[in-house]
């Protein structure tokens, strides 16, 4: 079993709404230290071993569903789990 | 400066609509194999240097605003980024 960790992040040259709102408000709570906020989203995929190759899979998965490659870069980390 | 990653994840313990969502929406597409998903966020932070301990201050704003820690862990990384 594989526990495959996603992180999906906005493009560089794509504005970052949620990010300005949240830098905003660390401003306003004195935190002026704090430069630049980017949001993104972290998924935990819990995959069973298959013959399939665990790469292919999950850059499909991630081409197909978890992150719109127009707007969002992804990348993962793979880690084996083993059964206890 | 410091680029600051913080992981933010529902607990445990709760129930995660959004992680099922997408667990169905790979089923249905045939990635059978994946067993469990959760769905969590992501953030960027770019904090410059200043005296206050950046250990507590990025749990300071963790506990205050980036995460509800009722629902919620958060874990984060600190990476320090050289001046070009």
């Amino acid at each position: 079993m594989y526990k495959v960790k996603v992180f999906v992040t906005l493009r560089e040259s794509v504005l970052d709404p949620q990010g300005s709102a949240v830098q905003h408000a660390l401003h306003s709570m004195n935190y002026k230290e704090v430069n630049d906020v980017r949001i993104g989203k972290y998924m935990e995929l819990t995959i069973e071993k298959t013959e399939r190759d665990l790469d292919a899979t999950v850059r499909e998965m991630c081409e197909k569903l978890l992150a719109n490659t127009v707007i969002e870069d992804y990348r993962y980390e793979v880690e084996e789990v083993v059964a206890q």
